[in-house]
Protein backbone atom coordinates (compact mmCIF):
# COMPACT_ATOMS: atom_id res chain seq x y z
CA UNK A 1 0.00 0.00 0.00
CA UNK A 2 1.36 3.19 -1.35
CA UNK A 3 0.77 5.41 2.00
CA UNK A 4 2.63 2.78 4.68
CA UNK A 5 5.72 2.77 2.04
CA UNK A 6 5.55 6.85 2.27
CA UNK A 7 5.71 6.62 6.21
CA UNK A 8 7.93 4.35 6.36
CA UNK A 9 10.69 5.75 3.49
CA UNK A 10 9.70 9.32 5.55
CA UNK A 11 10.12 7.43 8.78
CA UNK A 12 13.89 5.60 7.96
CA UNK A 13 14.87 8.84 6.81
CA UNK A 14 13.48 11.29 10.13
CA UNK A 15 11.78 13.38 7.51
CA UNK A 16 8.14 15.10 8.04
CA UNK A 17 5.52 15.53 5.62
CA UNK A 18 3.20 18.01 4.78
CA UNK A 19 0.67 18.12 2.31
CA UNK A 20 -1.56 21.11 0.21
CA UNK A 21 -4.51 19.60 -1.71
CA UNK A 22 -7.11 21.60 -3.46
CA UNK A 23 -9.17 19.20 -6.02
CA UNK A 24 -8.52 15.99 -3.57
CA UNK A 25 -10.18 17.96 -0.35
CA UNK A 26 -8.02 16.11 2.33
CA UNK A 27 -7.55 12.44 0.36
CA UNK A 28 -3.89 12.50 0.69
CA UNK A 29 -3.36 13.35 4.26
CA UNK A 30 -6.24 10.97 5.14
CA UNK A 31 -4.52 8.23 3.81
CA UNK A 32 -1.22 8.98 5.46
CA UNK A 33 -3.12 9.29 8.75
CA UNK A 34 -4.95 5.90 8.01
CA UNK A 35 -1.77 4.20 9.84
CA UNK A 36 -0.79 3.53 12.26
CA UNK A 37 1.98 5.63 13.69
CA UNK A 38 1.65 8.10 11.11
CA UNK A 39 1.74 10.81 14.28
CA UNK A 40 5.68 10.63 13.99
CA UNK A 41 5.91 11.69 10.25
CA UNK A 42 2.96 14.01 9.11
CA UNK A 43 2.86 16.99 10.69
CA UNK A 44 -0.28 18.56 8.78
CA UNK A 45 -2.28 19.28 6.05
CA UNK A 46 -3.49 22.56 4.28
CA UNK A 47 -7.04 22.03 2.52
CA UNK A 48 -7.26 24.80 -0.15
CA UNK A 49 -10.16 24.74 -1.46
CA UNK A 50 -11.00 28.62 -2.16
CA UNK A 51 -8.24 30.72 -3.89
CA UNK A 52 -8.51 32.75 -0.81
CA UNK A 53 -7.38 29.84 0.85
CA UNK A 54 -4.16 29.36 -1.20
CA UNK A 55 -3.53 32.70 -0.56
CA UNK A 56 -3.74 32.67 3.13
CA UNK A 57 -2.10 30.04 4.50
CA UNK A 58 0.32 28.83 1.20
CA UNK A 59 0.89 32.10 0.38
CA UNK A 60 0.24 31.82 -3.19
CA UNK A 61 0.39 34.77 -5.22
CA UNK A 62 -2.56 36.09 -6.53
CA UNK A 63 -0.76 37.07 -9.71
CA UNK A 64 -0.50 33.78 -10.30
CA UNK A 65 -3.85 32.71 -9.75
CA UNK A 66 -4.70 35.13 -11.96
CA UNK A 67 -2.46 34.88 -14.69
CA UNK A 68 -2.37 31.09 -14.79
CA UNK A 69 -5.44 30.15 -12.53
CA UNK A 70 -5.74 28.02 -10.02
CA UNK A 71 -5.11 24.80 -11.77
CA UNK A 72 -1.49 25.18 -13.19
CA UNK A 73 2.26 24.14 -12.20
CA UNK A 74 2.61 27.60 -11.38
CA UNK A 75 -0.31 27.43 -8.09
CA UNK A 76 1.03 23.37 -7.61
CA UNK A 77 4.62 25.12 -6.88
CA UNK A 78 4.08 27.73 -5.02
CA UNK A 79 1.31 25.54 -2.69
CA UNK A 80 3.83 23.09 -2.35
CA UNK A 81 6.66 25.37 -1.30
CA UNK A 82 4.13 27.40 1.13
CA UNK A 83 3.18 24.23 2.86
CA UNK A 84 7.41 23.48 3.31
CA UNK A 85 7.57 27.20 4.70
CA UNK A 86 4.25 27.51 6.76
CA UNK A 87 5.27 24.07 8.76
CA UNK A 88 7.86 22.07 9.95
CA UNK A 89 7.31 19.29 6.97
CA UNK A 90 10.59 18.50 5.13
CA UNK A 91 9.16 17.57 2.15
CA UNK A 92 5.70 18.22 0.87
CA UNK A 93 3.04 17.50 -2.15
CA UNK A 94 0.60 20.09 -3.57
CA UNK A 95 -2.61 18.60 -5.68
CA UNK A 96 -4.98 21.43 -7.75
CA UNK A 97 -7.03 20.06 -10.56
CA UNK A 98 -10.54 19.76 -11.97
CA UNK A 99 -11.92 16.84 -10.61
CA UNK A 100 -15.18 17.82 -12.75
CA UNK A 101 -18.28 17.16 -13.51
CA UNK A 102 -17.67 19.74 -16.37
CA UNK A 103 -14.10 21.26 -16.84
CA UNK A 104 -13.42 25.01 -15.98
CA UNK A 105 -11.28 28.77 -16.75
CA UNK A 106 -10.82 26.93 -20.49
CA UNK A 107 -9.05 23.80 -18.73
CA UNK A 108 -10.54 20.10 -19.50
CA UNK A 109 -12.15 17.61 -16.90
CA UNK A 110 -9.48 15.66 -15.15
CA UNK A 111 -7.03 17.85 -15.21
CA UNK A 112 -4.80 18.13 -12.63
CA UNK A 113 -1.55 19.54 -11.53
CA UNK A 114 1.24 18.80 -8.89
CA UNK A 115 3.63 20.07 -6.88
CA UNK A 116 6.68 18.06 -4.96
CA UNK A 117 8.83 20.02 -2.52
CA UNK A 118 11.90 18.48 -0.91
CA UNK A 119 13.52 21.34 1.76
CA UNK A 120 16.63 22.89 0.26
CA UNK A 121 15.96 21.16 -3.48
CA UNK A 122 14.18 22.74 -6.78
CA UNK A 123 10.31 21.89 -6.71
CA UNK A 124 9.41 19.36 -9.17
CA UNK A 125 6.04 19.45 -10.65
CA UNK A 126 4.03 17.81 -13.23
CA UNK A 127 0.18 17.64 -15.15
CA UNK A 128 -1.90 14.41 -15.54
CA UNK A 129 -4.79 14.69 -17.79
CA UNK A 130 -6.53 11.78 -16.11
CA UNK A 131 -9.27 12.72 -18.68
CA UNK A 132 -13.31 12.97 -17.99
CA UNK A 133 -13.17 9.47 -16.16
CA UNK A 134 -15.59 10.87 -13.43
CA UNK A 135 -15.03 12.82 -10.17
CA UNK A 136 -14.38 10.12 -7.74
CA UNK A 137 -11.96 8.46 -9.94
CA UNK A 138 -9.83 11.64 -10.71
CA UNK A 139 -9.95 12.70 -7.10
CA UNK A 140 -8.70 9.07 -6.30
CA UNK A 141 -6.22 8.71 -8.84
CA UNK A 142 -4.67 12.29 -8.10
CA UNK A 143 -4.62 10.59 -4.44
CA UNK A 144 -2.39 7.85 -5.53
CA UNK A 145 -0.85 9.87 -7.80
CA UNK A 146 0.79 12.48 -5.23
CA UNK A 147 1.79 9.46 -2.84
CA UNK A 148 3.93 7.71 -5.29
CA UNK A 149 5.44 11.48 -6.13
CA UNK A 150 6.25 11.69 -2.18
CA UNK A 151 7.40 7.45 -2.45
CA UNK A 152 9.51 8.21 -5.23
CA UNK A 153 11.39 11.23 -3.63
CA UNK A 154 11.68 9.86 -0.50
CA UNK A 155 13.23 6.10 -2.06
CA UNK B 1 -25.61 10.99 2.43
CA UNK B 2 -25.13 13.12 6.04
CA UNK B 3 -22.43 15.01 3.32
CA UNK B 4 -24.37 16.03 0.52
CA UNK B 5 -27.27 17.12 3.80
CA UNK B 6 -24.64 19.71 5.18
CA UNK B 7 -23.57 21.40 1.51
CA UNK B 8 -26.92 21.70 0.65
CA UNK B 9 -27.79 23.24 3.82
CA UNK B 10 -25.05 25.27 3.71
CA UNK B 11 -25.70 26.57 0.83
CA UNK B 12 -29.02 27.65 0.74
CA UNK B 13 -28.21 29.66 3.89
CA UNK B 14 -25.47 31.02 1.90
CA UNK B 15 -22.72 29.57 4.81
CA UNK B 16 -19.40 28.51 4.14
CA UNK B 17 -17.49 25.60 6.01
CA UNK B 18 -14.10 24.91 7.81
CA UNK B 19 -12.71 21.77 9.30
CA UNK B 20 -10.09 21.24 12.13
CA UNK B 21 -9.20 17.88 11.82
CA UNK B 22 -6.80 15.52 14.78
CA UNK B 23 -7.66 11.90 14.15
CA UNK B 24 -9.71 12.22 11.36
CA UNK B 25 -6.58 13.52 9.18
CA UNK B 26 -8.97 14.93 6.44
CA UNK B 27 -11.94 12.57 5.78
CA UNK B 28 -14.32 15.53 7.03
CA UNK B 29 -12.72 17.95 4.41
CA UNK B 30 -12.71 15.28 1.97
CA UNK B 31 -16.22 13.96 2.41
CA UNK B 32 -17.49 17.32 2.05
CA UNK B 33 -15.83 17.96 -1.18
CA UNK B 34 -16.73 14.60 -2.84
CA UNK B 35 -19.85 16.13 -3.61
CA UNK B 36 -19.52 18.35 -6.81
CA UNK B 37 -20.37 22.00 -6.47
CA UNK B 38 -18.49 22.12 -2.81
CA UNK B 39 -16.60 24.76 -3.88
CA UNK B 40 -19.73 26.95 -3.22
CA UNK B 41 -19.40 25.59 0.48
CA UNK B 42 -16.21 24.33 1.74
CA UNK B 43 -13.92 27.83 2.40
CA UNK B 44 -10.80 25.40 3.80
CA UNK B 45 -9.85 22.52 6.30
CA UNK B 46 -6.79 22.80 8.66
CA UNK B 47 -5.57 19.02 9.08
CA UNK B 48 -3.69 19.43 12.29
CA UNK B 49 -2.07 16.13 13.43
CA UNK B 50 0.08 17.62 15.37
CA UNK B 51 0.30 20.03 18.38
CA UNK B 52 2.67 21.63 16.75
CA UNK B 53 0.47 22.04 13.20
CA UNK B 54 -2.59 23.08 16.29
CA UNK B 55 -0.76 26.00 17.70
CA UNK B 56 0.61 27.49 14.55
CA UNK B 57 -2.45 27.19 12.22
CA UNK B 58 -5.29 27.63 14.61
CA UNK B 59 -4.36 29.35 17.64
CA UNK B 60 -4.32 26.34 20.36
CA UNK B 61 -2.58 27.71 23.32
CA UNK B 62 0.06 25.43 24.62
CA UNK B 63 -1.14 26.36 28.34
CA UNK B 64 -4.33 24.45 26.92
CA UNK B 65 -2.67 21.14 25.24
CA UNK B 66 -0.72 21.18 28.18
CA UNK B 67 -3.35 21.25 30.86
CA UNK B 68 -6.09 19.09 29.17
CA UNK B 69 -3.81 16.70 27.00
CA UNK B 70 -4.89 17.23 22.80
CA UNK B 71 -7.69 15.27 23.15
CA UNK B 72 -9.97 17.06 25.31
CA UNK B 73 -13.06 19.65 24.92
CA UNK B 74 -11.08 22.92 25.53
CA UNK B 75 -8.63 21.72 22.85
CA UNK B 76 -11.12 20.69 20.09
CA UNK B 77 -12.61 24.48 21.30
CA UNK B 78 -9.98 26.13 20.67
CA UNK B 79 -9.61 24.39 17.59
CA UNK B 80 -12.84 24.88 16.46
CA UNK B 81 -12.93 28.84 17.18
CA UNK B 82 -9.10 28.75 15.56
CA UNK B 83 -11.17 27.76 12.28
CA UNK B 84 -13.49 30.07 12.31
CA UNK B 85 -10.68 32.84 12.97
CA UNK B 86 -8.16 31.80 10.90
CA UNK B 87 -10.69 31.19 7.54
CA UNK B 88 -13.49 32.63 5.58
CA UNK B 89 -16.29 30.33 7.09
CA UNK B 90 -19.52 30.90 9.17
CA UNK B 91 -19.44 27.63 10.57
CA UNK B 92 -16.40 24.59 11.70
CA UNK B 93 -16.42 21.76 13.36
CA UNK B 94 -13.42 20.35 15.01
CA UNK B 95 -12.22 16.66 15.89
CA UNK B 96 -9.37 15.55 18.21
CA UNK B 97 -9.29 11.64 19.22
CA UNK B 98 -7.73 8.60 19.95
CA UNK B 99 -8.36 6.28 16.92
CA UNK B 100 -5.26 3.80 18.12
CA UNK B 101 -4.37 0.99 18.26
CA UNK B 102 -3.91 1.76 21.84
CA UNK B 103 -4.48 4.65 24.16
CA UNK B 104 -2.57 7.43 25.03
CA UNK B 105 -2.28 10.78 27.57
CA UNK B 106 -3.50 8.00 30.00
CA UNK B 107 -6.98 8.23 28.12
CA UNK B 108 -8.84 5.15 26.33
CA UNK B 109 -8.47 4.37 22.61
CA UNK B 110 -12.20 5.48 21.26
CA UNK B 111 -12.38 8.66 22.77
CA UNK B 112 -13.18 10.99 20.51
CA UNK B 113 -13.65 15.24 21.15
CA UNK B 114 -15.25 18.05 18.85
CA UNK B 115 -16.07 20.75 19.01
CA UNK B 116 -18.66 22.73 16.58
CA UNK B 117 -18.41 27.28 16.03
CA UNK B 118 -21.03 29.22 14.51
CA UNK B 119 -19.85 32.64 14.59
CA UNK B 120 -21.13 34.91 17.08
CA UNK B 121 -22.93 31.66 18.63
CA UNK B 122 -21.25 29.80 21.49
CA UNK B 123 -19.44 26.73 20.92
CA UNK B 124 -20.80 23.43 21.83
CA UNK B 125 -18.16 20.93 22.51
CA UNK B 126 -18.85 17.07 23.11
CA UNK B 127 -17.14 13.73 23.73
CA UNK B 128 -17.98 10.59 22.45
CA UNK B 129 -16.37 7.52 23.50
CA UNK B 130 -16.09 4.64 20.48
CA UNK B 131 -14.28 2.00 22.17
CA UNK B 132 -11.45 0.02 21.33
CA UNK B 133 -13.41 -0.64 18.02
CA UNK B 134 -10.25 -0.30 15.97
CA UNK B 135 -8.53 2.49 14.39
CA UNK B 136 -10.48 2.51 10.81
CA UNK B 137 -14.23 2.68 12.58
CA UNK B 138 -13.14 4.78 14.93
CA UNK B 139 -11.95 7.40 12.32
CA UNK B 140 -15.41 6.35 10.14
CA UNK B 141 -17.64 7.07 13.18
CA UNK B 142 -15.96 10.34 13.99
CA UNK B 143 -16.73 11.65 10.21
CA UNK B 144 -19.33 10.91 10.39
CA UNK B 145 -20.25 12.15 13.75
CA UNK B 146 -18.20 15.32 13.19
CA UNK B 147 -20.95 15.76 9.49
CA UNK B 148 -23.81 15.20 11.95
CA UNK B 149 -23.24 17.53 14.33
CA UNK B 150 -22.80 20.33 11.25
CA UNK B 151 -26.14 19.11 9.53
CA UNK B 152 -27.73 19.77 13.14
CA UNK B 153 -26.38 23.21 13.50
CA UNK B 154 -27.65 24.04 9.65
CA UNK B 155 -30.96 22.76 10.09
Amino acid sequence: MIAKTVLDLAKARNLKVATAESCTGGMVAAALTDIPGSSAVVDRGFVTYSNEAKIDMLGVRPDTLATFGAVSEEVAREMAEGAIAQSLADIAVAITGIAGPGGSEHKPEGRVCFGLCLKGLKTQTETVEFGAVGRDRVRLLSRDHALEMLAHALA
